[in-house]
């Protein structure tokens, strides 16, 4: 299957080359002394915190980045290519809130945090576990990456996202998984288990708790999303063309760094930039114009020969309705028709990026499914078609009762996690529920019964040894 | 921007090829002796009421359709382009019921029609009208189709859809459309204002009303979509590419009777097929089975150069919730990034193809608008790169304050008709509303400040005058 083209190769050139002016002419500024060194030796223009960007250089230290790469699971099966022909689906990711149909929203906690990759790890879709699935708000600080980071390792043997809270946070996502897989940490770079997320802070600059986090991830050849989240019209220029250049100059300086630390680095190209909602001057991660730059995100990162991320269960909604379905469903539409490779925010994000939702992660398990069986493709050939039985049955006949149709509607059709396809009738009979209050059920059964994969009991005790000494 | 193509071309020749085996040695059952008599005369072999076609016939027949067409608007502004790069959006077609959140759901009646004639004139993304919005289960059946086409004349003057209840039906279409047109009927094939849709008994089968109402559209030259809806597993062989077979066999054998009676009238190549729900037996028209369809009967009516019909705001859901959002928008962002060029069903309908729903035709006038908006395209140029303005602004600077926001970002940004993306606090200050219930708001405010085009008084007359004769 191709993928769904939004601009044309020329286009794709135009925006390149307006980037590498950009890069050139008006700079980037790094706010961390250590990334700044990396950069003048690595061949940059260095003025303050500003750095300048030859386009040779670009160039050069970009094509160094490699074309995919697997994320290893601790349960083998469960690798995750990034890049090629896969698109690999992540769960919710930062809000400091949650929220149910029966408790409504207030501020997450750790039980929270541990549910959510509880379900991220039952649930047949989501193929990357942990981040921040929502902010365990009620741990110390200083303990609330390693917290995330071992609810993770408890409870699900898939392949997880780490922590980006500066230096400190790669250092502990780094020697936490070394721990886990049992491992020297300088072996983590043959087989990396995690992936993390670095977002600059638009427009046109790195802060020094990101860069912390990229310089130290590079370093160990660990797996990273360079990533820009520029708002149109904010944050950027108010045309989507205007902001792209603003999101790819930001991407390829972060690029380039974590190049010039390690050659073949494994880095994803990052873009979630959107419009401002103009009304109240702030993000609308709803917007068709998000969906925009979730095309162009692909295609730009297909340009470079990098895996790109874009995409998500995105909204404005503030509940799981409509809205929430349609925005939810627009975006992730458009990250796998256009071949993006890794998506954040697969399931159960809410209000932009502010809260998470248990029902709303059960309905995007479904959106992410249904993306999948559109993905899939077909494979047209003589069974498929099927004209034998097409002779045999004839006009006016039916294939309810044939073989063919018994063996084979699983393989065919997808089967929803929740499925609502009955009659108005058997609706109103089982209590007229909305698909909200369908999953308030379901995520409770999943949680019911739970049954976290085998963790060691000794490493299961050396990674409490090491949050312990935190 | 280039279409999103599901199969390569190789796929496409060989559901072509295996179309034709069908209709060559399979056949099409016609349940209408006027047509077998065309079908015998125009080349087919005939055998009772089954008609075989030769591959060479069906080739030369289905190339004297014409690859686009226009549908004149009594107000010419609103004429509609059926072909290109234009996707034309029609409303809900054909439900008994009708429901709102302050009535529930209903037989639906006349009124329900006119208000959704209203609606679907006022919208900004609705491009054709009429049709059976909603049934009018409170006119008597003889005066059901004239009473729906006046109601569309006199509350809209956009294009519309015809009736399609057998020959009478178009009769009454093509009467009443020179009435308010003021011109003889052997003119209207000049410039169509009308569509309709024709739909095959699958499998393999067309049955007298559906063929009474194409032969006469066809000698009239007024525009049709000529369709299938096969229910894998259920009506078709479960494979994707045995319904698309089963489905391509219909369409075509329809389109070869239209240029049979007509060379060039206009026609649509309409695929709506779907998955069975396997546990009902029943027809999914949320499957993503569907949506697979509609992206192969893009493809498959690009093959034959001839505009197509897919997609619509559809859904399983019972009411406007989570799901009838991302059902609706998956098929709708299926339809447009497929460049499917006519889409039905695309506001207000419910449960398959049960129910209207007056909240869910605001919801849908979105997502029709959004897609629009994706569709658009960009325009890489230097102005809207802004590269002058990014060196400006700089790295670190802001872009809400500029000029060039203020004057660009009604261009830019989709305006939604229900905008729901300010911050929690604020939703919960204006009453915590579902997206449904906004909408709830929304359809009474159109309703009430409702202003019908202008209709002549002689033509209102003479079209009362034509239905009191009925």
């Amino acid at each position: 299957m191709r993928h769904f083209e939004y601009f044309n190769k020329t286009d794709v050139q135009k925006i390149h080359a307006a980037t590498l002016y950009v890069l050139e002419k008006v700079g980037v500024d790094f706010g961390y002394e250590p990334a700044l060194k990396v950069l003048a030796k690595g061949g940059c223009k260095v003025e303050g915190e500003r750095v300048f960007f030859l386009p040779k250089l670009v160039e050069a230290f970009v094509a160094k980045a490699p074309g995919q790469f697997t994320l290893y699971a601790r349960n083998p099966e469960k690798n995750v290519v990034i890049g090629c022909e896969n698109t690999a689906f992540a769960p919710c990711y930062g809000p400091a809130f949650v929220t149910d149909l029966d408790r409504g929203r207030r501020s997450s906690t750790l039980e929270d945090f541990n549910n959510f990759a509880k379900l991220s790890h039952a649930s047949r879709n989501i193929d990357i576990n942990g981040g921040i699935l929502v902010e365990p708000n009620d741990v110390p600080m200083d303990k609330r990456a390693a917290e995330m980071l071992y609810g993770v390792m408890r409870y699900s043997d898939k392949p997880f996202m780490g922590s980006a809270i500066g230096k400190a946070g790669a250092q502990k996502t780094i020697a936490m998984s070394a721990i886990m897989l049992g491992v020297g940490e300088e072996r983590l770079a043959d087989k990396p288990p995690s992936i993390t997320l670095q977002t600059a802070r638009t427009p046109l600059g790195y802060d020094d708790r990101m860069l912390g986090a990229m310089m130290e991830y590079a370093k160990a050849g660990m797996a990273q999303v360079v990533s820009s989240l520029a708002i149109a019209g904010a944050t950027a220029p108010v045309t989507m063309e205007g902001t792209l250049v603003i999101q790819n100059a930001e991407v390829l300086a972060g690029i380039v760094l974590t190049q010039m630390l390690r050659e073949g680095a494994p880095v994803v190209f990052g873009g979630s930039s959107s419009a401002a909602a103009m009304r109240y001057g702030t993000l609308s991660a709803g917007a068709p114009e998000m969906v925009v730059n979730t095309a162009a995100t692909a295609q730009m990162a297909r340009f470079y020969s990098i895996p790109s991320r874009g995409g998500g269960a995105l909204t404005d909604a503030k509940i799981p309705d409509a809205q929430a379905g349609m925005e939810s469903m627009m975006s992730q539409m458009m990250a796998s028709m256009a071949g993006v490779h890794f998506v954040l925010h697969s399931a159960g994000i809410l209000e932009g990026y502010m809260t998470s939702s248990y029902e709303k992660f059960i309905m995007d398990d479904d959106i992410c499914g249904m993306c999948k069986r559109i993905r899939r493709g077909e494979t047209v050939n003589i069974e498929k078609l099927a004209v034998d039985l097409i002779e045999e049955v004839g006009p006016g006949g039916e294939y309810l009762t044939q073989m063919h149709t018994f063996q084979n509607f699983r393989k065919e059709f997808y089967a929803p996690v929740l499925e609502e396809r009955g009659t108005y009738d058997a609706w109103e009979t089982n209590g007229s529920l909305t698909l909200a209050q369908q999953a308030n059920a379901k995520w409770k059964e999943i949680l019911a019964n739970f049954e976290a994969p085998d963790l060691p009991a000794d490493v299961d005790r050396d990674l409490r040894k090491y949050i312990d000494q935190i």
